[in-house]
């Protein structure tokens, strides 16, 4: 974990969520014990928990249900990610191998199922349905906007699309953390709101810096080559503002009218002129937007340490390796 | 659904369940919608909301609580079956194309995790925390029982693991059913756990008697080739009985031995051998006697036409198809 500042205030906290996490497979199948221990070491930044745990922690919820959920959440996540990579063939994430890459595409299959039934087991242990019930229905869209995915075409240079799916993909399951803490601590109607459309907003850019960072990043870091999306034939918000810019260029008139590219050689060029043009800034400032979005939403709490932190946080997230 | 009269009284509960469950993919990507109606119409006999309905109609469950409930154990059990026939690679089931059969590998994957999240949608929306956590829990338990299938070694010639292993794929989610129903009539604990170990016994049962027609059963309506189950190195009860009686039988001597068959001419004369001895009749016996251990924590219940639909629903367990 890096953000060490704004996670301070929850450090304890996020301790008790790993060792809820680690716990799930106690009294299961050994091996379940091991790939539990496998994926949750692999440094994830528990992000979705600590926005979780400073939520509640903000609003006063229950420290013991506030680590149930952020568990259920940082789990469901991690589930939604087995899965993700299987499907996607990924041999590594964050430099670390994948289950898939280490298991047969059954037992990976399993695996998942296996942590889905174990965060939807911690959200039962908040003993709040309507917080069980939104932590189900999250669950739903992440899965329907991966299908969505997959079965849309390639090369999709839609700007509705990219929201959608960006949304189902990260700002859904933000805009939950941001929801079920505060339901859980009992929250106004209007709080709640704030709090899910705070969730959201920095949900939207984390996801845009990540398509920034596809762009951008070091492969090494990545775990995966420069312009992976766009090589897969996803147009995420840096190449859709290249696109509208650049309508001269051979390479994205060919990507228009052909829907794909052609080649490896087109495929590079296009790479670099999107990493070249100010198309990122533009992206960069979009997820400036949202962050800046996100702390107004904030505004309308006391200003305490955990106001801080989210506010922080957020301003974090367009700030990491950029 | 073909046992109608045990059915009659919930009958238009059974037709809400099917509807309930068809309604979970609408809001959703259409192809989603197309996947879903093909699972559902491939005639499931919906045993599972069968004994939930009757259960709760028995104990004076709120009737559409007792709907939703009865639609997300379904639903829960064809997402298990989805995953199923995926790491398989069944191509049929009840005779209708399986899904992987006509769709990738991932959209596989998430069609059930979708289905997953729909059950759970489902169990949240009886309300009932313990419910829902049961629920969660069952996911586990049978989720645990096929990575520890897969995980173990072929041709295990041992009872309790038997035991367990159909505990976990068949009895747990039978069990289930009825404790469920149970709590969310609010019958006291006694009540609830005579109906736990009610829909247990039944589930041992249903699954022996799934076993047996893995023997008996005609190619045509298993959908699969007779032995299918040894054929995998998976030992049901028909055969434990052989092995156990048959210690002299070249073909056991090799298996108990080798921990395997060496060819198809030694499996096919196992298969035999099973078929024509006496080891079907005494895993028969060993069904019937659990259909009278649960038709026994059913005598505690006053008679009427739902305790006399589950006993005759417990009865026909064991005679269907045999």
């Amino acid at each position: 974990m890096i953000q060490s500042s704004y996670y301070t205030p929850v450090q304890s906290e996020l301790s008790e969520v790993d060792n809820l996490m680690r716990m799930q497979a106690d009294d299961y199948h050994p091996d379940l014990q091991k790939a539990l221990d496998i994926i949750l070491s692999s440094g994830g930044k528990r992000i979705r928990a600590a926005i979780t745990l400073l939520t509640g922690k903000m609003l006063g919820a229950d420290r013991s249900l506030n680590i149930t959920l952020a568990a259920a959440i940082e789990l469901l996540h991690t589930a939604t990610l087995v899965h993700d990579d299987l499907i996607d063939g990924a041999l590594l994430r964050r430099g670390t191998p994948t289950l898939n890459s280490q298991w047969s595409p059954g037992a990976t299959v399993l695996t998942g199922d296996f942590l889905f039934a174990r965060a939807a087991k911690l959200a039962a242990d908040t003993n709040n349905t309507e917080v069980i019930r939104i932590f189900s229905e999250t669950l739903g869209i992440i899965v329907n906007g991966e299908l969505a995915q997959l079965f849309s075409r390639r090369f999709l240079a839609d700007r509705k699309n990219y929201q959608d799916r960006i949304y189902a993909k990260t700002a859904s399951l933000f805009e939950t953390c941001g929801r079920t803490a505060a339901i859980l601590s009992e929250a106004d109607h209007e709080k709640v709101e704030y709090m899910a459309k705070f969730g959201k907003a920095i949900g939207i850019s984390f996801q845009i810096i990540d398509d920034i960072l596809d762009f951008k990043g070091e492969q090494a870091t990545l775990g995966k080559p420069v312009g992976s999306d766009l090589r897969q034939g996803l147009i995420t918000l840096p190449a859709l503002y290249y696109l509208q810019d650049h309508p001269q260029d051979p390479n994205v008139a060919a990507l228009i009218s052909e829907k794909c590219l052609e080649d490896e050689k087109q495929t590079k060029e296009l790479i670099s002129a999107i990493i070249n043009s100010d198309s990122i800034s533009k992206a960069y400032d979009e997820a400036v937007f949202h962050v800046e979005e996100a702390i107004n939403f904030l505004s309308m709490q006391p200003k305490d340490i955990y106001r801080d932190s989210l506010e922080g946080l957020a301003r974090y997230i367009v700030n990491r390796n950029i």
